[in-house]
This record gives structure tokens, C-alpha cells and sequence, in this order.
């Protein structure tokens, strides 16, 4: 089944592996008019790409895209948007290790379940890099969402189980460490525990948070496409996210309902609410607060570590996965998250333009 | 825009408001060949009807449901299958208190900043009375997924903050209390947690597990239609809930990846795994273990406190909520998330079936 | 697969059988605050309702409509509009005679083996009552489309080979015969050739054409969303329709590109072309022109002379097909063709609101 | 809104101007384990390439297809395939004629009205060179069929009004001239024509018949995924198609219903039609025998007589389009018809596979 594409009205479709010839998107649906050039695409992809830390990857790509069609004089005409990424560091290397075996907590075993075959280089489809192509998507909507007033903005909000609590952010701090954490001291404490990560061959997972400012009530349609709802299938779909929630989340469920309910208050600016239990979403449709989600991610599945597993000749079997991995990924994925709650995001802002028989008219008078 | 429908091969389109004439499901592209009589869909009805104990509302329906197309001798014709289930508690009472208010934590303020027109006689379309469709549709589902060996089994995990850990887990208790908790112990702590919330006009919210047997390896569509990111939607979709995990979820985020890798290992059955931190989906395809997700269910907004809010001429006022309303309603979304479950499972086990060439000249030799 | 959708943004599901409990459809995406009552939908089931003519089968059916969800009080809410025509005239028959049989002609044999199983009763899922809810759709789409001005009307350009050239056509005569044809004397000719056809046993085709006036330029959306290809997939969609053709359609096959082409000319009220040979649309876009599209209607399939055929077993067989059929269907299906126009013309027009980000900036200021 | 993808399990989606980078199609959905290489795609590629005769465009381009994804040593593994294909001939011209001129025939003014903003060169996303996507992505569709025993063909019927009837078919010549007209005298005549139509500064269009042999009973899905409703969509989707027909199309309007009608028959080798007035499809499914249909292929409408048009600035000119233009694009357009019916029928084989309950436990066993 055709699973690469995302979006209702501004679409984008996905394609490439890790050692193919390189990474693309296509964003098909995005509204003539957007100023756009390399450079604001390059901005975001920057924030995923390896090599930025002691905690990332060494692996050497410059991650450097190029518009291909959609654009003329540097502006979107309303025609589809290819952006292609070429992979640099895809070298044929010794894969003989993982070829024919099932790396734990990897999706090598399900892809050769579902499909009986398999790129295996480097991960192919299920690699990290496969996000590029969403973070490349995501900065297109994030700048026309700017238009807008909508602002998109996420960061590490726990690394293994140093969380900051939200009284404690400094959001300026956020780009002033390698962790993309809103407290230089936690960020700090963090790189500790990673270190210690290395050392015991180990890895760590963590928790992003998302938040939106500048939302208009009423953005997501009842009852299948509810911003709640895409926003978790947008989040979920990314690899080693295994939870998302929305405003309270998990706690709610041990919360009192007098508790839980947010206030509305009227004054001159308008109808406001005096807390954000709900995150922004009630009823599946924005309710002018802050958009507030998390997801949870997992520990990087590889280490170093000997572990136990089975090969294609249903052999068990102990590996020992070489190379230098990430031990977290959660800084990098951070602009992932982003990206796709801009993606979602701006897909609900444009379905919502037809709500209305007076808006409508309006439009076509 | 058109946001009822959810599904790509087995689709489902809801409709209906609480005081309309009905509500009602269109299940599209089910199976020719099964079986199917009203009996099997009203078993399911039945078990998310209003007045089953002290904890639901009084509302008396019998939500009976009427089959009015594709089926023909008790059999599915592969045709679309309409359900109808009429509303009959639906009498005219008196709804100033609430026509132009916007009660705190319900959806009255986000559809009249949608749609600047709201059906407000009972919640209308955001009432609960609209998951009656997925249950229906959830039922059909599950009996042709009991045909593949494939069960899903919903209950309560926690009440409030009182949760039952794993190791006390007695499902054959599931049916034996009415919050459907898989211990008679913990669901009668609950209960009387209830009684509290009842007394001092306050509600609950909880957290509901779904646990999938007998899924076979694989189901799942990389990259935007993975099995976790539709099972996220699909729950997510649901009204009140705030919180959707797999597997180890949010704890997954504090663990290292040494302890959240499941180690492989083969026997005559075939590979299997050694723990089930993935919660049986890895790269968003099914990994043949049991398939567990959780929902966080925020509490029941309607509480009877007087509580602070606006009205539509944008005014702050305080109302106070009249009538009995769900302490929790839990219990009642069990089968909610066991049908959401269902429907999502389904589709993607359809979906799964043009994965392969050699399995496509099969099926045409 | 699930087949029963159409529409993006403006989406029907039909569902029904011939003999079943009734027809219906649901239509997702309706804007908010359209007035709607039964009345409005009920005037256009009539025009192709049974029993009109002695050209149309006796059938009793009042086809009477029910609005069971999406409007209060009188106006449309944005919620799924749910609508039930119950059937009446289906009780029981002998219906040996098709059972096991698959008349020529008809989809009986197709449905059988494509499903294994079949509502043979009266055509089942394939009987013309299937456009009842196509045409119940388009009631609402046409009175939606007349608020901004666009109006839709067909009407039988063809009986057999009885054709009215353009420049008879008397428009206002469309409703003073029963055959639905722009000009009485035509009128009076074709019905003389169907009295023909019954004497004979016969039956006859015929070719429907339908303008739109009032169309803005640019609605459509390149290259698979383009106006006459979802026209054309509309349009093609009803059954007996084995042709669709936009502008001069075939005609312009022999044309020369020097009398093809339609030159553009501005005065006062804007861009305009002299002639229409495109029929409205260029490059899958409207050109502000009126748009013609024809539809041809092959004979009905049901005839009273013996024919031969096959049954369920393999047997070849002779067959005599009781009952009394229309010896032709066009005069019904016209309405059903201006719904399906109205439809894919209104999807259209509201997918087009989203191509510029002046107009997304305008909407959300 | 997003326009450029066709189809529900086998989906492609094509992007690219005529002018810009290039052109490229994604392949969404195909499955695993088709040995494919490029050399298969370059094939389908070259049949439409540009100065294959005098009657065609002498832009130079070699259309040279690149794979960036979805293949690993020579075989699909079910991941999306990303094809390139760069531009060539895109140096820099002298525009200012177009640029601002709306051309007759073409979709310029169409884009503007639309988008405010387009791409003049050469037609920006509007041009022929679109449907290479197409073509290469038809060339996938095609081979994957051929392990179906499902063969595509199309050729051209007519060139003007030069139509070889069914009777002199010799499909064995279809390649044996540059029209690609299934009779050599008949191409004869109509090169004639052509020459003709050049030293006069005129264009002609035509008619391209297309055949689907070895199609099993009963593909396509009621009533709005029918066989023939999605061809006519893909069909018409390609640019300057005005008509599709199937079976005898708008021949059967004039027809009686025992003329029309198909009698059935059964042999040792099953069931079959004894004529094919249907085409091939009864019901919006395949009845088993050769599908036939056709498309009305308008004249081009780039002719280097004086035309009389609009400019942007409102103003009624006059214009010369410089250059030389296919003064036909019938011949190249037929491997375009023969991909879009190829994509089209595959799609709709794959849907099948879910219609039955028996399969699918088959499938799972």
C-alpha cells in the first residue's frame, strides 16, 4: 500500500534510503505566492543533520538541498514541490554483520516480514534520514505558517529521567546548548548522564515537547480529522517515538474533572481561557491557547553492547553492532517534531477555509 | 472539510448528532462473506450503552441498531454496510442554560468559532452518542479479524490514580465488575473513589490498555501509515482522550536502550521475542508480539460545581451544570478504544495484502 | 476496496440496495450555514422518480427523503448530512428467473465474480435506485453552487439517433416534454421512435448534455484533480454511461488547430473567448466560459425479446427478461448527470480556495 | 489543493516543469520483488521523446531516466521509487512574447486566474513534457502486469478524419510507422495530411485506441472506483483529451438495446461474450473480455498562423508563436494513453484483492 504521503490540502510524499542515491519530498498542494529559496530549507535541515556534537553521529553529509521544481523567480507557483537530497557518505562498506541478521529494537525484521526483502545498507527506508525529507517539508510550512502568525516552536524537554519542569524554562536557551534544552544547567546535567551513556555502551531516550503560538479557534475537523488526532498520527510516525500527548496528557487521566476544566474569561481582546489543561484542543478543534504536545522517544536501539538475536536462517545468534551511533537522538529529532507539527498544522489551517458557506461567498464575490 | 470518514480499504464514515433523529455508520469496503446479523453489532452497542451502573448517566436508550444495507442473507456483499441506530431520549427540554454558553472543557466554544452555528441540545455532534458508530463498525471488525485469529481486549488500567500493575492483571475479572477493570480489588478501590467524586460533584478521568493477539509480522505500511501512528489517530480521535503510548511509551523515555531492546530468539514456532517493550510494533510494522497501547482519558468536564465562563455575547458568567452526568466515563470508552483498535488493525492487515509481487501472481494464478 | 466515496472537500458515500431497506448517502464537507430542508432535496428526487411517463417502469416508489443528521433548525451545521429514502415497492418476488442467471447486458455476472455472492433481488447494489443518493447530493450541491452564482442545467440532446442540432434548442421546452429535450417537435419524434422500441421489445440509448453557467476561471486543479478528468470520472461513474465528452469532445479529433482554438477577447467585463469549441476548460482549468460536457447513455439492457445467456452453473441458456422495463433511461438519468456535475463542480470550487496565500493571509486576518 | 497524485494503492505522483531541473515521478505502493531497471522505464520513455519524425517537436532532450529509490540490486522492495529525469533544452530564451500573452488553446490564462503567478516557459507545468512522469511511471505498471498476463496496447485510430476502420486493423504495424497507426497505408494517407496541415501553418488531432487483453472477471469497485470511471479520469487527466469512449461509446447512444447488448456464452474454457459492445466492463467491472477504449485527441493548439488574444494587461492583441511545434501530438501521445490505462488497471487489480473474506484467509493461513 502507498504509505509515504501525508496531508489532506498540503500533502507531502516522502521517498529514499539511507545509502540510495539520496532523500526527497514532494510537498504538492503548497498555495502559490511563498517566497521560498534553498536557504530557508537548509536552515532546518541543519538542525537534523550529524556531526554537530559529541553526541551525535560522525557520520560526514552536508545534507544540501535542491529546489527542483514548484518555484519560479523564488516564488511557490501552486505547482508540486521537489526538493531532492543526495547522499554524500554511501560507500560501500562491510554490511555482512547485519545483512542477514535482525539488529534488536530495529525494524530489520519486520521489513523482511512484510516484504522479503530488503535494503539493509545503513538502515535503507527505516533510517533516521529518512526525516530529512520531513524536515525539509516542515520548514516550507513553518514559513508560510509565519504569515500567519503561527509560530512553531521545540525542544528537549527530558533526557533519560533529568526532565525539566516547565517552571524552570528559559526558551532563550534553548539554541545555547547541543541538547536543545530551555535550561543551560539540566542541559548541563544531561551531557553528564550521556557521557556516562557512552562509556557503559549504552544509549538514552527522551521527551520533546512542541508548543504553538499565534493559533486561531476553531482549526481541526470533527471527528476523524481532529488536530489532536493528526498531530499524534504526524508525531507518532516518527521512528522511535513510542507516546504523544496533548496539554495535561497522561496526567489528566488522575486529575480531577474541577481540576482538569479550563476557565473560559472574556476581555477586550477577546475569549481566553485562565488555564491550559486542554493544551489548546478542545473537542478536536484549537481553542486559541497554546498548542501544547510531547513525545516520547526512545533509547537509540543500537549499542555497542553484545546482544542477543536471530538471523534470516532462523539461527540464534549474539551481535556486536559497530560504529559510532548517536546516543540519543532526541536533539536532532527535535526539528523533526517541528517539522511535523507544522506540517499538520498548516494542513488544518487550509482545510478550514471551506467551513463556512459565508466565507465562501465571500471568497468568490 | 470531510473529516468523518476514517480508513483506506476498510473505511468507515460516522454521522449523527445526540437529540438528531440518529446516529449512524457507513462501513465501506468490508469483505464480501461474513457473516453478519444485527445480534453481533448490538452485543458491542450494549456494552457502551447509557444506565449499566451508578457511574453512567440515566439517559434511557436502548440503542438498538438496524442493518439497512449490504448484507443479503445474512451475509456481507462486499456493498456498503449502513447502520442506523435511532435516538429516542431525544425530547425537547430546556437548553437556555447552555444554547449560548460555553461550558468549560467541552467543545461548545470551538464549534461555534468553526462553524458560527452549533446543534447545542446534548453536545450535538461532539457528543459521546457519536462513538456509537465506531462500536458498531468496531464489532464488525473485530468478528472478521476473529476469522484470522486475531483478538483484541480492552479494559480499564486506572481510575484516578488508582492503577493496577501489571503483575495483578486478572482478565478473566474484566467482565466480572462494571468499570471493566482486570481486578475485582482494585475496581472496588475505584469505585468507591467514585463515590467520592459523585459526593463532592466532581468527576475522573483514567487510562484505558488495549492488548492485540495473534497478529502476524509485518502489518503496518512504512513510512505515513505505520500501524502505531494510525493506532494513535484512531484513539487520539476519540473525545477526552489526551494521551496515546506503545508499548513502554513514556517510560520508554527514561529507560536506557539496553534495558528497552527486545532480544530475538527462534524456537520451533518460529522468532519470537524475549520482552515486549515495543509493545509488539517496530518501524511501524507489527513484530509478531502482542500489540499493547494506552489511552489517558481526561475526566468528564460536565461536573456540577458552579463553575466561571463566557457566553456567546461575550460575557463572563458562571453557570452550573444541571442533570446527572458520568462521573468517569471510562467503563464506557472501553469499548471505544477496543473498537477504534479494531477498525485501525483491520485496515492495515487489508492493506498488507499487495506488499508483495509473488503473493499477487498467487491470488490472479 | 471501499468505492462508495466521492469528492475531496465536498464528499458523498452512497450506500443501498435495489430491494433492501432503503437508499442513502452521506455528505461530508457541506458547508455551515446553508438553509436545507427536505423540500429542497425532494424536488429533484422527482425528476427522477419512476412512474413519470409510459416511458419509465411502474415501479412505485415516492422515494420520499429523510434528514437525519447535519442541519439545525433549517440550516446546514458543517456536520455529515445523513439522508434515507426508505425503499417500498420491494417486497417479495419470484425472482428465479435471475437468481442464477446473468442477464446480457447487466452487471450480474461481473458482481458474482468479483464477489462470490449477490442481492440479485431487482439488480441489487447495481439498479438504477443506487443514483437516488447521487441525486440526493446534488440537490445540495446545486443549491449551494446558486448562492455564488453558478447554475447547472442539462437536458437530453439525443433518442436514439434522433438528435437536436445547437441551434434548435429552445431551452425553455426542457420542461414541457417528458423525454426532457430543448425542443417539443424533437421531443414529439423521439417518443414516436420509443413507442417503436416497445412494440419491438426494444429498447434505446441516448446522449445527455449539461451546461454550467457563472463559472469564475481557475477552478480545477492540475494535473489529476483537473476539472474534466473528475468530470469525466463522475460523470462516467453512472451506470450506462459509456462515453463523456467536453467541449466538442470528438469532433475536435478532426479539427484543424486553426478552428479549434478559441480566441481571447477583453472589454469592460473582462477576459472572454469568441467561440467555445474547449467547452470551458483549458489545461484542466475553467476559462470562465460555460461549461458543456455530453454523456452517452447506451439502451437499456433489460428487453423483453428471448436472449441468450449463461447461468451460475455454466449452462448456456435461453432467457426471457418478465416485467416492464424503461425502454429507455435517459429522460431519468438527466437529473442524475446535473447532480454529479453539481458535485464535482462544487469539490472543485472549494479545493480551488487554498491556491494563493494572498487569499489563506485574507482569510485569517 | 494537491492535485498530483492518481490512484489508491498503486499512487504516483509527478512533479516538474518544462523548463525548470527537471521532471520526475514518485511510485507509491508498488510492490516488492519486480526485478526492474532502468533501461525497462527508458524503453516507454522513448516512445514519446521528442524529434522522432518530422511531425514531432526537434527539441533535443534524451529523457534519461535515473532511479534515486525503491530498487536494491535490481528488484523493487516496496519502498516509494523516485525517478528523475533532468531537462535539457531549458537554456534561456527570448519569453516576452508568452510571458505576458494569454496563447489560444493553451492553459495560460487558466494558471493566472488561478495562481496570479505561472511559469511561461514553455509552458511551465502545463506543457507535454508532464507526462513523462506518467510514462515512466506506466512503464512500471505495465511490466508488473505482464506477470499478470495482462498486456496493454494503444495506437492511433485516427488522424483527423483519416479513421482506419476495425475491420483493417494490422497491430502488427503499429511500430512499423511513425504514427503508429495500426495499418501503413492508412498512415500514409494521414502523413499526407500532416504535411499538409504544415504548409499551413495548421495542426491536427486524432484519435488513439487502447486495448487491455488477459483481464480476469470482475476488477473495479462499485460505483464510484469502477474500472471505466477511474480510466476515463486518468484518461482525461492527460492534457488535450476532450473525449473517452469504451466499448462503442457513443455509438451505443444511437444503438438498441438487442444491438448492444452481449450475449453470454460458456465453454470448456469458461465463460465469454459472444460481441463486445460493452468494452469489456459491465457495471464498473471487467466481464473477462479485451477492455477497449479510446480518447479524442484535440488538434495542437501552437500554430504559427496570426491569432487574436488578450495580454495580461487586458489588452486584445495579436500573436505569432515562433518555433516549430509537433503540428500533431497524437503519435507520441499513445504510449501516454497506454501508461495511463496501465496504472489505472493495476491500481484497480490490486484493490480487488480485499474484496472477499475467503481470500483473505487464504492469504493469512
Amino acid at each position: 500500500m502507498s504509505g509515504s504521503s501525508l496531508g489532506n490540502i498540503f500533502k507531502i510524499t516522502t521517498w529514499g534510503e539511507s545509502h540510495g542515491e539520496g532523500i526527497g519530498v514532494i510537498i504538492d498542494g503548497c498555495p502559490a505566492g511563498l517566497s521560498l529559496c534553498e536557504e530557508d530549507i537548509q536552515l532546518y535541515l541543519n538542525r537534523r543533520k550529524p556531526g554537530q556534537s559529541k553526541f551525535t553521529t560522525m557520520r560526514r553529509e552536508s545534507d544540501t538541498v535542491e529546489i527542483l521544481s514548484g518555484t519560479f523567480e523564488g516564488v511557490t507557483t501552486g505547482t508540486p514541490i521537489s526538493l531532492l537530497i543526495r547522499n554524500q557518505d554511501q560507500k560501500s562498506r562491510d554490511y555482512s554483520n547485519i545483512m542477514n541478521s535482525y539488529r534488536p529494537g530495529h525494524a530489520d525484521y519486520t521489513f523482511d516480514a512484510k516484504y522479503g526483502i530488503r535494503d539493509y545498507r545503513g538502515g535503507g527506508r527505516s533510517s533516521g534520514r529518512e526525516t530529512i525529507g520531513r524536515v525539509a517539508a516542515g520548514a516550507i510550512a513553518a514559513k508560510l505558517l509565519g504569515h500567519l502568525g503561527i509560530r512553531i516552536t521545540a525542544y528537549t524537554k527530558a533526557i533519560g529521567s533529568i526532565s525539566i519542569p516547565e517552571q524552570d524554562y528559559h526558551l532563550d536557551e534553548i539554541s545555547m546548548n547541543k541538547l536543545y534544552m530551555p535550561n543551560n544547567e539540566y542541559a548541563a546535567k544531561a551531557s553528564e548522564y550521556l557521557e556516562n551513556c557512552i562509556k557503559n555502551q549504552d544509549s538514552s531516550g527522551g521527551i520533546i515537547e512542541c508548543v504553538v503560538d499565534g493559533m486561531p479557534a476553531g482549526i481541526g475537523d470533527p471527528v476523524f480529522e481532529k488536530l489532536d488526532a493528526n498531530l499524534a498520527k504526524a508525531i507518532m510516525s516518527i521512528g522511535a517515538v513510542k507516546g504523544v500527548e496533548i496539554g495535561d496528557g497522561f496526567q489528566a487521566a488522575s486529575a480531577l474533572g474541577s481540576q482538569n476544566n479550563d476557565s473560559f474569561f472574556c476581555n477586550d481582546s477577546g475569549i481566553h481561557k485562565r488555564t491550559n489543561h486542554s493544551g489548546g484542543v478542545l473537542g478536536g478543534m484549537s481553542d486559541g491557547s497554546q498548542i501544547v504536545l510531547r513525545a516520547a522517544v526512545k533509547p537509540t536501539p543500537s549499542i555497542s553492547q553484545e546482544q542477543q538475536t536471530v538471523n534470516k536462517d532462523s539461527e540464534n545468534i549474539s551481535m556486536t553492532i559497530h560504529g559510532r551511533h548517536d546516543p540519543v537522538i532526541v536533539p536532532r529529532a527535535v526539528v523533526v517534531v517541528e517539522s511535523m507539527t507544522a506540517i499538520s498544522i498548516l494542513d488544518a489551517v487550509l482545510m478550514n477555509m471551506t467551513s463556512r458557506l459565508d466565507s465562501i461567498v465571500d471568497f468568490y464575490r
